[in-house]
């Protein structure tokens, strides 16, 4: 398995201490506020409640939705879909990108390679299946969605998949083509683990023409989506005043990442909710920091550098400040 | 996708009424009161917590266990991952049972055939894989470990696979194999969503030799099983007391579902959990009942009959009693 942020008793396995600050994910600190549950949420076998297709398709702005069990759960039913209903394809995926995609693309007896955002264009001519995280993950890079659309109408002309990650596409409603999911061949992803801060929900939508939609339902089985996990983003996904805000208290704690992190000679590239630089003594970096109880994500590959995810208080802000600083005098 | 119970909203739309008795599962009606969650349980990616699969360890008597997303994931991956490592099996699934079995040993190249409990024992001879739910899903028909164990060595000589589902099996321990799941080729599946009565959690176990959880670790990926999940599972788990009190308290509601029907001429085999009988007029049962807001599980196929699970307080027990004595006047 690919590794990833958020393990933080890794981190304290490794390092002891108890008073973490874990920005080795691109988390909203700042979670939407779980409602209560009704006193049957826990027990009953979840079905799907219409509710949250309602509120997702109004949210997203999209079509036709299906809720499934993270966004991880349709990057692991993608590429075994795709060769059940059409063989094995040629698939290229977007590079360096979140892993998670070219790890499940490269099973199930596809011809998987991956290539760097600004050579995609010239993939799609000879692709079947083409994988764009948007905004990128790590790297904050972008695609319009009209060039996106373009590769979907070339690929869906021979039968081909434009699959869309959009995990971190909430602070980014301009560059989101989920609105557009029911074109043939479109498939976008959308969670609420990040900007809504519930990665815990296990919850995410797949957007596609429904046709598709009812056959990653079908592999998916039954009762993929807790009930508490649908009555907790029910209420997200309709809190326009929580989420106007949040846009708010992103876009200003990210700029106050930006700022910071440029002060100590660091130019940095991502998104409100994570910020990312391709930094030399890497390993380094992630030590200096997690020996100051501070768990940023090392990326030692591809995308080799650091990306780091926003604190949650002004004491966490001043811990950083602290370390970057005494990282410029080492 | 094969039918289920619990399925309340589809009662609701075609009968009216909001006062339901859910009679459609066999869940724990008194299901284990959820703890109060954390604050950041929603918001982290779900880790696994090392204290959740001891605490499992302890309560199942396993060696070995993998904390999945409800016993259907394990369902739905076990397939897959057979074709992954050995190819296309011969597939022998115990019938009339939980449907979801032979709904996914189906696939993935398999050829699947389903036998009645009384000749499992010559299919064997010739089965590459055979999946036992014991005690059974619905008919509570059962199979002795001793018996299981033989299976299990006869298919592991051969690089085959003995797949128990004991979803039920918490109110007969005595037929348990979990503790032999670490021989080679034998799987068992536990469930925490019918005894505890946490069908909502979506949390199930795998037990086998570790080198075959590895694999299907893989094949579910990371963040399986959500962190109230976790939290809510371990609390259970480990609390002896609420156990020992629900033993009790089911093997007594059990026997008074048991003698209710009887008193009305139905003799119905299953666990304390739920009972079936083959019933000629289900269809004309499942309807009356509906009309009378109790929402029992019609099975018009393989296990011809009706499936009916507890109630939770006096009301219900006595609104079952009416609708049976109704049922025997028509």
């Amino acid at each position: 398995m690919p590794e990833h942020g958020g393990n933080l008793r890794a981190a304290q396995q490794r390092y002891g201490g108890t008073d973490w600050i874990d920005l080795s994910t691109g988390i909203n600190p700042h979670g939407y506020p779980a409602p209560a549950l009704a006193p049957d949420a826990w027990r009953r076998l979840p079905e799907l409640d219409p509710a949250l297709v309602r509120a997702a398709c109004d949210y997203y702005g999209a079509p036709h939705l299906l809720p499934v069990a993270g966004t991880q759960a349709a990057i692991q039913a993608l590429p075994h879909l795709r060769a059940g209903l059409a063989g094995a394809a040629r698939v290229t995926v977007s590079a360096p990108s979140y892993a998670e995609h070219a790890h499940h693309w490269g099973r199930h007896g596809h011809a998987m390679r991956q290539v760097a955002y600004d050579v995609l264009d010239v993939a799609v001519a000879d692709s079947d299946v083409v994988v764009v995280v948007n905004p990128n993950n790590p790297t904050g890079a972008t695609v319009a969605p009209a060039q996106l659309l373009d590769w979907a109408e070339r690929l869906a002309a021979r039968g081909g998949w434009l699959v869309v990650d959009e995990a971190f596409g909430d602070t980014a409603r301009s560059l989101s083509v989920a609105g557009h999911a029911s074109r043939p061949g479109l498939i976008v992803l959308r969670s609420v683990g990040k900007f809504f801060g519930l990665a815990g929900l296990r919850l995410g939508f797949a957007g596609a023409e429904p046709s598709l939609l009812a056959a990653l339902d079908d592999l998916l089985g039954p009762w993929a989506v807790s009930g508490p996990a649908q009555d907790i983003a029910i209420a997200a996904l309709r809190d326009h005043a929580w989420q106007h805000a949040t846009q708010t208290g992103l876009a200003r704690d990210g700029a106050r990442m930006y700022a910071l992190l440029a002060q100590h000679g660091i130019n940095s590239h991502g998104t409100p909710l994570f910020h990312w630089w391709a930094e030399p003594r890497a390993e380094a970096f992630h030590e200096h920091m997690a020996r100051r109880a501070i768990w940023v994500r090392l990326f030692p590959d591809a995308a080799r550098g650091i990306r780091m995810g926003l604190p949650g208080n002004d004491t966490e802000w001043g811990r950083i400040e602290q370390a970057l600083k005494e990282w410029n005098n080492l």
